[in-house]
């Protein structure tokens, strides 16, 4: 299979169970509620080692929020329920509630899964806080130096995807950064997803484990160029950069139309040589996606 | 004391110790750079509920990298060295290597305490990593799928201040969000200091301790405007905005430089009505930086 | 009338007829369609001394343009078809064959006025030029060295409005310059529709007529408050600053829609007193915008 | 020569007289003066079809401006003085006047050739206009319906130079263009230089002269890679896209620095082959940059 040209390997990409909630944050203008979004889901590239694995989802105008007011979509995501309430609580509690003229509101208010979120946080107005109900919505105002806070009582959340992936080939690292520039660009279009890595990109693709006994997962050694002359290397000579895009998601389908999104507005990028993805071939992950499908 | 016609009241800001390290982020274009930092700095606006303090300090030339590539600084802050190590680890390990072309150098290669970030962050190379010297620095060379990342061996840290800070009180919201916006950009330019807040700017100034025992801080009451009815505010009438700029700096001086800069900044906006600072009446910190002093 | 307590005059808009080209410019990454989009409208706000408003009017994903690249579409507007034309020329010519990995398609192909821009574009091609048939579309190739840029070979133009607009009056200049800007993130989102002033907001709202014969227009002095001693400032004394927004749309419905969702996104800013329309009781222009109908 | 192994051509860049003027705009943050800058400096890549060429020079602290607020510095240029003044009277009075919250200063007070501009833009007050002596400049306050519009009476130009210059040939395009945003980064933050075209680079180099008797200037054919077919092409084989930097600077030692650090910058971007420089064989302009020279 091709696309502009670039050859689509037959392969597919696998994904993994986890928990994710949307929250919709508004501020006074777009711009502020991107401020407070992009502290909320930073350090939040993957659950190896950060608290969460969060990003943007997108960005909506006031007919879409429930205060009128420009906001912008997040999604965070964790293995388990508890850590994904812990996460929420930490960085809607840190990074949302500090934020200037921020106010949060549950983005799955119809998920069976809900945590008090709003409720917790509640408690920094030291008694001043007041349970109402506003734009049809239970919410807490909490009383704040710069304004009273508005965040939601509850926060739903479900069983979503992460994982989601495909590999950019490319003739040199320029080409293959911009490849996956653009097709971040494209998936930043799909709702339901996000691209938790920083800019939307891995730099690192790994594989699972190590020689060392204390790493999960290291290197993907078989696709670094510089390890030609150690013949450890299987990328076609031509090949000197592979970046790969992870998508986590809301639903397969999600995923399944950001992986298409994306793979195509890649191989319009010269320099591209190759489209493929990452699996562990099937043993781990309980979603698969192969390429062939998804760019049906 | 008056500046541009707004009341500078005489009191201090109270500061508290610190460990802070320097990370120079370089990468193919200043842009990508600052993916990474914004990535490796985000959900770190305090230690009360994140895992570090953490933010941009600066932009920096290719004159002024190891590499000579566009560079961008952060600064990571936690109140204790072993805390501030696994900061380091992780939002480097998470958030740079993870980063399209990013690499990573102390920048504080002078600094009695070390770190040797670079060597933990190595075994991701799985047994192909290299410790080399490069730009007269020891580097480990980590293969990528995306080419080679380079990570100094050691990164340095030093004692620090956290929680300078200076309040805006505005006569409404808007004025003050734009105050606290301009003392941000003037902030930006004195090196040395982060504001980690979203944006730069805290719109939930707190007081020590609350009527809950299981919180540490709550919400400063006194400075609600939205409490004025409950008798509580002690805010003059007029004054119906509070917005606080706290500030982390390598030391005193630097400290002190940026609350100038930042309280003139604020001073230039109309709208603006007083300028003070949060203390506990010197009960807690050990730096005090009066407003009177700071700004001659 | 009010919106969440803003007071809506009962007065109206007017527009005035205008001819618009609509151009789709595409690139490699949608940061680099936006690099060239912002060039090639600056300089663009009012055609009392720029040779035309120009204005971004949406980002479009590769879905949406011919070549499936990111993509910004732009809007140039002037008050004949043969200054609309030269501004094709001019701005295609200069901002956009100049802009890196950029091409330039017509986003009006139905239009019954069309301007064979493209063609007259592509003897910088000093005779490699090559008209082909490319995405459906017919277009020429020329040679660039950093690569072949391509150009519709007609560009499609319509009859259009500009000068529709509204007034927000504020209690300070913060509030109303975040308002307005509320007011342009929600505009931003209704297609067909730019606001060509800087940001998108205009700080100098005029009068038609000067008590100096070589001038057309001069400031509004009935609205500036730095007028009150004077006697001439006839706005209520809590007023303290005024934005308007001038929108140029594609058709009625679009500038109403504007209006309307840029009206409601100000109303939801603190500090916004009333908003207000200028016009000229009718006799200048040709279309009329009443502030009830629109927010119907 | 060599830097970072890629070949420096033993050439030259050929500029040539300009005349160059500076204006500082101040705002109520660093952002919209930024707002303000972009606009004014739009649709001037070249003089050729723009009415002036223009761009940012630099962001300025509060420290360096008259008026204490955040600013951004702006060049603009034309061949002669007359159209240095109109550049100035309608890109001031068009693109800053209606600026929300801005001001413009000179940023050449001390020039011999000065134009009364401010004066000329004062009339916009309808008699309401007042000169007066603010921070130390002779200024007019213009009263604006979103408060009072302050530009220096006089504005100063100079004689400068435009284009300065230099090649970056690439591996493929992706390559050539991060090395040309990683030169466009560096000449960034040179003093009295400004990159006017897109984003700071330019896609279309051209040659002097076309077979079109209406062209000044045309396609350079001899570095269009899709050309080599055509046998017109001299680029080798491995180079795939070439990109130019055009900078105009305030005096041949500022081209000089702004060619060396962009030199520099690009030269660490993997997937650059070759630097070299655009000139006439002396034949037109008045200024060498032999590239030996300025890289010294």
């Amino acid at each position: 299979m091709e696309i502009n040209g670039v050859e689509i390997e037959d392969t597919f990409a696998e994904g993994f169970p986890i928990k994710m909630a949307r929250v919709q944050i508004t501020a006074i203008t777009e711009r502020w509620a991107l401020e407070a979004a992009r502290e909320a889901t930073g350090f939040g590239t993957s659950v190896i080692g950060c608290s969460a694995e969060a990003g943007i989802e997108c960005i909506v105008g006031g007919e879409e929020t429930p205060d009128g007011r420009p906001g912008v979509n997040i999604l965070i995501c964790n293995m388990g329920y508890k850590n994904l309430e812990n996460s929420l609580l930490f960085r809607l509690g840190q990074c949302v509630l500090t934020a200037p003229t921020a106010a949060a509101f549950s983005g799955m208010p119809d998920a069976e899964k809900q945590f008090d979120t709003g409720k917790k946080l509640s408690f920094f107005g030291d008694g001043y806080q007041k349970q109402v109900e506003l734009f049809g919505r239970s919410v807490w105002k909490i009383p704040l130096m710069s304004g009273d806070f508005i965040v939601e009582q509850n926060f739903g959340a479900v069983d979503a995807i992460a994982g989601g992936n495909f590999l950019i080939f490319a003739q040199n690292q320029a080409a293959g950064l911009l490849a996956a520039e653009a097709a971040v660009n494209a998936i930043g279009k799909i709702k339901g997803t996000i691209t938790p890595f920083p800019g939307g990109i891995v730099a690192s693709g790994s594989k699972v484990g190590s020689k060392y006994k204390f790493l999960k997962a290291s290197t993907n050694t078989a696709f670094c160029t510089s390890l030609r002359e150690d013949g450890v290397c299987t990328l076609a000579e031509e090949v000197s950069a592979v970046f790969e895009i992870v998508i986590n998601g809301v639903s397969k389908e999600a995923i399944s139309a950001a992986m298409k999104a994306g793979i195509n507005a890649a191989c319009h990028v010269p320099g591209v040589l190759k489209i493929s993805a990452a699996n562990y071939e099937g043993k781990l992950g309980t979603h698969q996606f192969p390429l062939r499908v998804v760019l049906e």
